[in-house]
């Protein structure tokens, strides 16, 4: 691991602790553990496969990858731990006064693809990032079915927005203004689910969103969002934690009551439709994907979040007044979801 | 279409006719029609279904379908021509003395991904393009077969060098080489198929090619490849015209040898992962796609090289000594087809 002081951390940021990147790891292992377990047993049939790799410029990871299960028809949680004497490019743009800096850069992601239509794919990710006197958080969960039920997404957000609540009444707002804009396809004019939470390079400086990542999300917005003032590291890591753990009670009530609805050929060609839409994001827009691909990360393991099976139709269209039509005019464009009316 | 007079040609351009696009765009639809036509009495079942739609900021194009045929899954043809102020970025970093000129562009575009594991997936492009003094020709075609035969890889590969040959004896390794260097997934260390040629900013300044698009390609070449001298408009677009007519006879015998052979779920499930690289190539690398996008194309037409089921398998590998195996070892890498002892 290069050498690296946070004493050199400038005076706008807090200090992290000198064991910074080994706390931050360990939840992120633990976090990946306890995903796992759950799932397993909210799946009933199917395990987990690991694979341990290391990366030959520094650091490695855990790739678990469940398959062919009661539930899930397929499903990987990942977690690495990177480090290098070279910044990617991307992370570059970003924070230029990282460059010259050795980096380190550990998470957990993960997306699960369930057989059943009715069941929505959700992704989660969190990160922590170091480079010479810059530090910062990142992550997110987001939902994105094919035949929605409100109930579902009302609650899936109610859930994130109780656990920002705890550290910031600001947290949700932004961080849901946030996830609507980065998942979203230009090319689509969609959003690629009912969004959640994301946010990237919380620092502790006070600024939580600096604007928009892509152009075209619904609303416009004014350079900064959200300035609620200096965060210690460790508010921002026990802030980060919540989020994490906020993942399990947003979803796993929705396989409950969702797995055994019936569903027949058109439900699952329709979702294999949507799930192009998944690769289409995945492969064109994600971050996580590019900084994966720009560091010499692990392919199989970046490349896991694809669905098992995809379609894509030309010139598709939902008729009028179906469940799928609603789909495209009430759930893929970003919405008030906790104050929805049930 | 924006006001551009040949005469502004720089010096070392050959001058276009005065009616350069007309007679590019004219040939390009030629193409779309002789190709949908001979592609439809070789599939014997499903016929092409058209499209016609309008770009907003000047412009349109015909699309067309074919989908479940006796031979093709899926397949389509697109002819394009745009035009408009402002040049796409992606045009910029190649030719910044196109700045400030309005541009045209015009192009036919195929992909083909038939049912029968044994008949190989083909691309084919070519395209014109025109700005301020600046024009140039581009194009290819190329093969990605799943369950290779050399005697077919070998017959694609000495059509296209005979169509070359005809015009000049650099165009077929110069374009051979080029082919082999942009379709390679870095990511994969693999190239898409087994390529055939591939060429762009052909503008008659006599430099065929200016160094790899891609590193990690099997050589390392100098900056300069084929520098041939001048050559007029009429040369190439000669040339262009031989290449595209060239591609009929490259696959039509293809398709005659292998659509009576059977397969199983075996041959149909590494078929469908393998079409998995065919998604990744044209949403991370091409530059078509990327082109499209920027320019606001018209996504339906742009997303319509995607296969029509694809799946994605975490880890999979080939086992030692099967048809797969030898794809990835054998087919997967540049290798001198027209040489090849049959």
């Amino acid at each position: 691991m290069t050498a690296f002081s946070p004493s050199e951390a400038i005076a706008s940021n807090s200090l992290p602790p000198v064991d910074s990147r080994q706390q931050a790891s360990q939840f992120l292992k633990d976090l990946q553990d306890s995903i796992c377990q759950a799932l397993e047993q909210a799946d009933g049939g199917a395990q987990f496969r690991e694979d341990c790799w290391e990366r030959l410029e520094g650091g490695g990871g855990r790739s678990r990858v469940i398959r062919e299960g009661n539930v899930f028809e397929q499903g990987g949680v990942n977690f690495s731990e990177v480090w290098g004497e070279t910044l990617p490019p991307s992370i570059l743009v970003q924070r230029p006064e990282a460059a010259g800096h050795g980096f380190y850069a550990t998470g957990t992601s993960m997306v699960l693809h369930p057989r059943n239509p009715y069941i929505p794919t959700v992704h989660l990710n969190y990160r922590y990032f170091e480079a010479g006197p810059v530090w910062w958080f990142g992550g997110g969960i987001d939902l994105t079915p094919y035949y929605p039920f409100v109930e579902d997404v009302v609650h899936f957000h109610c859930t994130l927005k109780q656990a920002c609540d705890a550290h910031h009444a600001e947290y949700y707002p932004t961080f849901k203004l946030w996830c609507d804009e980065y998942f979203y396809l230009k090319h689509r004019q969609e959003t690629r689910g009912v969004g959640g939470i994301f946010f990237d390079y919380q620092d502790g400086r006070g600024v939580l969103y600096h604007g928009p990542d892509t152009k075209g999300a619904a609303a416009l917005h004014s350079n900064q969002i959200g300035n609620i003032g200096p965060r210690t590291w460790e508010q921002l890591f026990a802030f980060v934690k919540d989020c994490g753990n906020a993942f399990l009670p947003a979803y796993l009530p929705i396989i409950e009551r969702r797995r055994s609805l019936e569903y027949g050929d058109r439900e699952r060609n329709f979702q294999l439709y949507r799930r192009g839409r998944y690769v289409e994001f995945n492969l064109v827009y994600d971050r996580g994907t590019i900084f994966g691909l720009q560091t010499n990360g692990r392919t199989e393991s970046i490349l896991m979040s694809l669905p098992p099976l995809v379609r894509w139709e030309y010139g598709y269209q939902p008729e009028p007044n179906t469940r799928e039509a609603e789909l495209y005019e009430t759930f893929l464009k970003p919405q008030d979801w906790v104050n929805w009316p049930l």
